[in-house]
């Protein structure tokens, strides 16, 4: 048994690269006391993992050195804890690596859904960012227009699928024709607005006709400040991410704002899924629903091998991947 | 009787001038049928004036050669209306002139409280644009603390005496020292930061040790920018202006923004008083009791006669009142 991981070698100031991360084979970890030892199967690539390196945010702030934070799905390899066994299939805030040691007690144990993917896309962060975020804190109705950009990422694509169930118009932003096609034809969008096309926002007034109710913010900057033209009175603007924000040295602020907040009367509200934790088994269940009724399509986007992560987590952050993108460290146990 | 009024020669693209408006003798309005004709008392002087300037927003815009529009309290002269009758005060949507006509259903019947400025300050648009932003919006709970920025102004005056008498820390934002001293001294805040002051985030910091949890934002721009960065996780920041981004060919938008309001998970909501209508007794009752037992003092900034109007909103929009600033066109009825 050999372990291999992946550290921070040096910050990003603007755009993360290749450069900015090193692999290395490392000593095999030793659970201490009430720890196991873990076997990662799958990583999560999120654009958070970007914004963890700007500074201290929900979470530490992350240095040089450190090995690359990440949430994983592992199996239970060794334990010193009784709470759980060998063959233990767990969700941990973990590292890049093939193996680590974590305390028992900060692991969650997983119900046995196969394949294990569904436990990190529409079952995992991804299906409950989506659900809590639109359900929670946006609470759209029947008739009315939901709005989202990073359409065809791992959250948005969800949102969007949801939004159809609840009887809304649902409408993406996405960047390109390609990927808008796909997020209409694949996920059955009504619309998707490409926000490359400099005509962006009379393309977005186009496929929004009665304006918009909800919008689920991905991506924050330019794209927030078009679609808030285009909000309704008491309209509602889920705050879920600033992926346009993160990999800069440059943001800027929708000029827009507070202005249209107040002419508008919207409510902004940013949430993290770890604030709705108490209602996941309700998300579960209507996530079930609607994947059983064929009314949510379940789009990973798995990429091969620990070392292929910095790769993944750079294309991701430039906007190449289709629905929940994931690595693949190890193989779902028999 | 002799009729005067105030137009907009020409809309400003940039700072907003004198040479915008052109007053003038005037022919007297003559009241049509179901209509009023009104002799104008006081005219409230506000930046949202500004802001209408900029074209449409919960208003219709407003143009080159209108005369300037105005909320304003007035009384009948004569009426052609069964609602109203001679003698009677109203409050109504007018324009900056001595003498107007109006639909009666329109005007707004006042009670018979005196001075009758108070109707426009603490009993008024600025009490009641106070009291629901703060108790409707932003609900702060006792030992929470409040900033406001304009804290000097006929609103964020008001919001940090309520917070003080609901029992939070009330701290305020104004330009300059000798201002900021009388929000100390004269309103009885807790602290107040100087927004000319260079370290104003570390005077920020200091004036809130323990974080702020509700921001009132009357100006946008830079000064929210600052005050994001000192908000408490699950933190409100309510949306009452942007009084920073009218009188500008270049507004700004907040950098940390939407990023901030998905780490902190911070609500922003913006309101217009009106929206609150229906709860106008019970804001009534409370600024009364608050007023009654000595927790508000009653602070308005009266300027005289018609053609002051331009210099007036000019001077505020720079930040010269203290209080609710007006302009008394007429005096009060015996």
């Amino acid at each position: 048994m050999q372990n291999r991981q992946i550290t921070i070698a040096e910050l990003p100031k603007g755009t993360l690269t290749e450069g900015h991360f090193a692999a290395a084979d490392a000593p095999m970890p030793e659970p201490g006391d009430g720890e196991v030892l873990l076997r990662t199967i799958l990583m999560s690539i999120d654009a958070a993992n970007r914004s963890w390196m700007q500074g201290a945010t929900y979470r530490d702030a992350v240095n040089a050195g450190d090995a690359m934070p990440t949430y994983a799905i592992c199996e239970v390899v060794d334990s010193n804890s009784p709470r759980l066994s060998k063959g233990d299939i767990v969700a941990a805030e973990s590292v890049w690596a093939t193996y680590v040691a974590r305390p028992a007690h900060k692991c969650q144990k997983l119900p046995d859904i196969r394949p294990l993917s569904h436990l990190m896309s529409v079952y995992g962060i991804a299906g409950k960012t989506a659900f809590h975020g639109l359900v929670g804190v946006g609470r759209p109705i029947a008739g009315e227009t939901v709005l989202v950009s990073a359409a065809a990422g791992s959250v948005g694509s969800i949102v969007g699928q949801i939004a159809k169930a609840l009887g809304c118009r649902a409408v993406g932003i996405a960047g390109g024709a390609e990927k808008c096609n796909w997020v209409v034809e694949e996920l059955g969008f009504d619309a998707c607005v490409d926000y490359r096309d400099p005509g962006m926002g009379k393309a977005l007034r186009a496929a929004c006709p009665d304006g918009v109710d909800v919008y689920f913010d991905n991506v924050g900057g330019a794209v927030l400040e078009s679609a808030l033209f285009s909000m309704n009175t008491r309209g509602r603007v889920v705050c879920c991410g600033a992926i346009s924000q993160y990999d800069t040295t440059a943001p800027s602020g929708p000029r827009n704002l507070p202005g249209l907040v107040v002419v508008k009367r919207l409510r902004m509200e940013g949430f993290i899924v770890m604030d709705f934790a108490d209602q996941d088994a309700t998300a579960l269940r209507a996530l079930q629903t609607w994947v059983g009724a064929g009314q949510i399509k379940v789009q990973e986007d798995i990429v091969d091998g620990l070392d292929a992560a910095p790769g993944a987590l750079i294309g991701l952050l430039g906007g190449d991947n289709r629905g929940k993108r994931m690595v693949r460290v190890g193989s779902d146990p028999a």
